[in-house]
């Protein structure tokens, strides 16, 4: 099963948007097991998504196409897909009833030309629209004999992957005669290589090869570490869960010492909710990372009831005045401890992380760009730890924020 | 003129990285009067990019090729260039001297299949790399008695980037027979939509729609403003920044106050320099951008000159207690004044700005979701301000710190 990607958008040609749908969509397929190979932009001029979708059907099964849906006059897919079915488009009523309720029910006026939105290729099937005014279309159309299927999804991410995932995927894999579901699971971990993991994992990733299900993966994310996602396919939801379970209780005994959380986890929202479970405050002392740590923290709903809050002590006069810092070197395991006591005592935290460092561009106190001290106080307890970073300036500084955060969860788990 | 975009890569369709290279050349091709009718992305596959290229070549006037040209055995890009110019591809001594040469300048060993980098099709014009070990390539075909032309350049963005300025563009201009240079100017706003600045502009866009040079293009740059971009075009360097020299003060006339900055500044940066100048160090009390503004702040180098330090005053006994701010609601004019005082003193600032607000998702004080108090203390001058911001949690943080760093930039100014 071959199923490639048209994102239509004379603003994606101009460079105004980055075309995310189509990376998103390819990931989608990749997962499924379909394989796609030509992903293309085009503008909003029918002539040219005509004579493309038309060139691209002799070598593809199945074709999605993403926007050119909304209501106004440069929007054509309805039209270029209908030409190339051969049939004609003809305004739906039911599909005109949703539209209107959908204005109404938000108080809002509807204008005539949304009745656009209605029309609908003859031999076309429709997706339900959800979350926008614009339904999908799953199309037919007759090549020498085979029937092959353009999809018409918005061009509006969120509305694009919920009619993806319900039921575009679903379509296509029905086609290639693929009943069944796909779910992931992604183990978000930090501090191995790729190829330390691969190393790792190497035992289950040869038994993984043999039963071919669930298929496993491993996906960079820059600052954020490494994820290794399982993919299942099953009959059911329960069964392709039953598997994944089983098969990351088998990945989890080989590396679980580097996973700090699951799906939609980050290092943040993990540190967060171990605090919360044993009823402690956090506060911050950070000077390298300058307010990163605090603003990534407050950024998690809920994080009020746990955060106190920060103190970003920049400058050396700060950390000796506000926090109490023993005047001498700033960036040295002595320093980012009495940082953490300091933060404790001003922000009546029970447990003070603190952050002092080196992000360049030079040197200081006689420590090398990279260096990266780290405070932890909990209750009375007091530790400290130096870590090299690479990375300039700006890499530097994210990494740090990172390693310290989960510095701060084994610290909390291994109590 | 034409010239369409292929990116190589199979990564690229199976969405793990973004293709933003087609949408920056994309840009650029725009910014230059060349039309750009379709952006494709393909897989690591000799016989794919061959049909690809024979078969975009029939309807554009160029091609520009990303990716592939690195030294593994699935880097085909000059490959597929030779056959479809049907050329030879042969080894370039010099080019490979130069490829030698970078390995040994950074003491390290070149591999042998680093020599694939100077396979060069007979007939094709190198692009001397700068930066990485590939070089670009010129490579001209002729079709049918006109010669059209691909050019090949590297993957990695900041190579690809400084080979298309440098080599690409002035080739594709002087094959258009155009052989000026095209220079823009970038004018940061805060403060005014797209449509308000389109009305306060309209006298001077008239005018430029009849002399049509240079263009003038508004760039939404979501949370951080809109952008005003004029681009010229000259016989030379010089002839380009009069033009816009002289058109920038047209467009200054107009709407000079809501002009923050130009081409690379950032807000923060802008106010970091307003505040060098005038020898005043910087204090920050932050609660509901929880750390947003120092992170930003110090992510600008040289910002340690004048950043001292900040509070993120998260829960209200901080605000109480390290700030001094009276008991009472935190969310009021009078406690972003008290905040911003505080921070003046703990932390010996000249220049204290404070943030309290409501990010959601429930009111807090009486205060609606959206409201951002800020408080500004200059030396004995204490002032604050109320907005009302649009957004959910994440946008309405990100909105208070653009807003409250403009409204510190115009305080200073008026000073």
């Amino acid at each position: 099963m071959r199923c490639d990607v048209v994102a239509v958008g004379t603003e994606l040609l101009l460079g105004q948007i980055t075309d995310t749908n189509s990376q998103w969509i390819g990931e989608q397929l990749a997962l499924a097991g379909i394989d796609s190979l030509l992903q293309v932009k085009v503008g909003d001029n029918l002539g040219r998504v005509q004579a493309l979708l038309r060139r691209m059907l002799a070598d593809t099964d199945a074709i999605i196409v993403c926007g050119g849906l909304g209501p106004t006059h440069d929007d054509l897919t309805r039209e270029a897909i209908a030409g190339v079915m051969g049939a004609e488009l003809v305004h739906d009523d039911a599909v005109a009833d949703v539209i209107r309720h959908l204005f109404e029910s938000r108080g809002r006026r509807m204008a005539a030309n949304n009745l656009r939105q209605a029309q609908v290729p003859v031999g076309a099937t429709i997706i339900p629209q959800t979350r926008g005014t614009a339904p999908g279309l799953i199309c037919p159309v007759s090549i020498g004999g085979t029937t092959k299927v353009i999809y018409a999804v918005p061009g509006v991410p969120h509305e694009m992957k919920e009619m993806v995932e319900r039921a575009v995927l679903p379509d296509l894999l029905a086609r290639g005669g693929d009943a069944g579901v796909i779910v992931s699971r992604t183990l978000r971990t930090w501090g191995e290589s790729e190829s330390g993991l691969n190393e790792r994992l190497d035992p289950v990733i040869a038994r993984l090869d043999e039963v071919g299900n669930p298929t496993l993966a491993f996906l960079a994310s820059g600052w954020e570490g490494m994820k290794v996602r399982l993919t299942a396919k099953a009959p059911t939801q329960g069964a392709a869960r039953a598997l994944l379970g089983e098969w990351e209780r088998e990945v989890r005994a080989l590396v679980d010492d580097v996973v700090f959380g699951t799906d939609d986890d980050t290092m943040e929202s993990v540190v967060l909710q171990l605090l919360r479970e044993r009823g402690l405050s956090l506060g911050l002392a950070e000077s390298v990372t300058g307010g990163l740590v605090a603003g990534r923290i407050t950024n998690v709903p809920g994080a009020s009831e746990v955060f106190r809050g920060g103190i970003v002590s920049y400058a050396s006069e700060v950390k000796f005045g506000l926090l109490g810092v023993p005047e001498g070197p700033v960036v040295s395991e002595a320093a980012a401890m009495a940082m953490a006591v300091g933060a404790q005592r001003a922000l009546h935290a029970d447990v003070a992380l603190a952050l002092t460092g080196v992000a360049g561009p030079t040197e200081q106190d006689g420590m090398p760009v990279g260096t990266l001290c780290v405070g932890i106080a909990i209750g009375d307890e007091v530790q400290a730890r130096t870590l090299r970073l690479p990375g300039q300036r700006d890499q530097m500084r994210q990494m740090s924020v990172i390693s310290a955060l989960d510095l701060l969860r084994r610290t909390l788990l291994a109590r």
